[in-house]
């Protein structure tokens, strides 16, 4: 979360498979590193069940606090999947046969395989939006600014290139890191004062262990590069002045 | 999400770098697997930034609503570790050197080396419960029903031993998985029936792209074996009647 940025979005991930465990999420990092390309940062993520009610308010608090809401999961032709009925409910419209999209399965499948299964998948909330599927057809879609993809991770990524329009951002939010083999503690009190110094840049400290080695990597966030650049030498200061090793990472 | 569960818990993934994208969170898996193990359900995640007003908005919120409240990241040395005033303040009670942490620490370091940066982790909520960290020394502590962890993984993961007797939980929530290989469409009406006629189970279906080839897993979770078992026998009933190949996966 860039500390300037001006648009922000919240994602909501729909599925018991992450809560229960059984799956690992990767779809924020997906989302998040589109979005902050964009000018976007995103500001907080839920992940919730595949429950009606739990859908429809989490959907209605987060689309009236932040520009977009982007969720994953549950647009498919199984009785578990039940967002784009939530969708309706939480705006309120129709949950209704969408014509383009029904078009566009009836074409995608060969005759006869339109079967009653995927023609639930051309349910949707009235007047919604489309957002086409490169991958198997089936199209998520949007109402005012909730965008809705589905959960596998490989169809989700092939769908943002679609969506890039609609999306109005900021500046890219820009990112560089500095690994360094110490341990926090060592930089703590440094780095720190390079944070006070500079307000608008956002530093984060992130201890990590690699092939068996002990090392941080020092993250600088802003949209702006020369405020990058200026942390960054401030940074590398300290970290020469400690005797501190830089590492790829 | 068991349907029968009485015991639940929520996890607040405090951390800018998975907001930002950089890192995948796989500390809800590990820490939803473990739940699920001793009866007590995950019902909610939420991913939030390093700022104190929202880690004590969303702690208040979510401490009253669950049994449990697991916390993970923002507990080292750096500038952005605040999760221990944060919780300070949700509880409003003191944040102050906590005795026997500062005691864990002063020996675990080397005379000299318990500097200011890593006397920052004895600061704890007053009365807190310490959590042991076999892996780097510095703890976690709980205060009534709120845990919190560090975000480093393999660290997180080591000190759930030391937690157990504190989680009272149901009876362990139990899964089966039966991977097919099959699209969803084709057994979604089927999937359906079954789901109708065993309310108190929940079964899940996520669709899967493994070595170029589609697939279909289908999840059964309860606290019941014989009910599993149940689903499980009215499941291969159909995909035999379908001719529908089971895979491994």
């Amino acid at each position: 979360m860039s500390k300037n940025t001006k648009y922000n979005a919240a994602i909501i991930i729909i599925g018991n498979e992450i809560l229960s465990g059984r799956t690992k999420d990767t779809n924020t990092s997906t989302l998040a590193t589109w979005l902050n390309s964009l000018g976007v940062s995103v500001s907080e993520v839920r992940v919730i069940p595949d429950l009606e009610n739990v859908i429809v308010e989490t959907l209605n608090n987060l689309r009236k606090t932040y520009n977009y809401v982007f969720t994953t999961g549950g647009i498919g032709p199984t009785h578990d999947d039940i967002t784009a009925k939530s969708v309706s409910k939480a705006f309120g419209v129709k949950y209704q046969i969408h014509k383009e999209a029904f078009e566009i399965l009836e074409s995608y499948y060969k005759v006869g395989e339109f079967n009653e299964g995927r023609q639930k998948m051309v349910w949707m909330p009235e007047n919604a939006n489309l957002i086409l599927n490169p991958t198997s057809g089936a199209p998520g879609f949007s109402v005012e600014n909730v965008f809705c993809l589905p959960g596998v991770p490989s169809i989700l990524k092939s769908m943002l290139g679609a969506l890039k329009n609609d999306i109005v951002g900021g500046k890219p939010i820009l990112s560089h890191t500095i690994s360094l083999r110490t341990v926090e503690s060592e930089i703590a009190s440094s780095l720190n004062k390079v944070q006070n110094k500079n307000k608008d840049v956002e530093i984060g400290s992130y201890p990590f262990f690699h092939a068996g080695k002990l090392g941080v990597s020092i993250v600088i966030r802003s949209e702006n590069q020369s405020e990058i650049d200026n942390c960054n030498s401030q940074i590398l200061k300290f970290v020469e002045e400690k005797n501190i090793k830089i590492v790829d990472r």
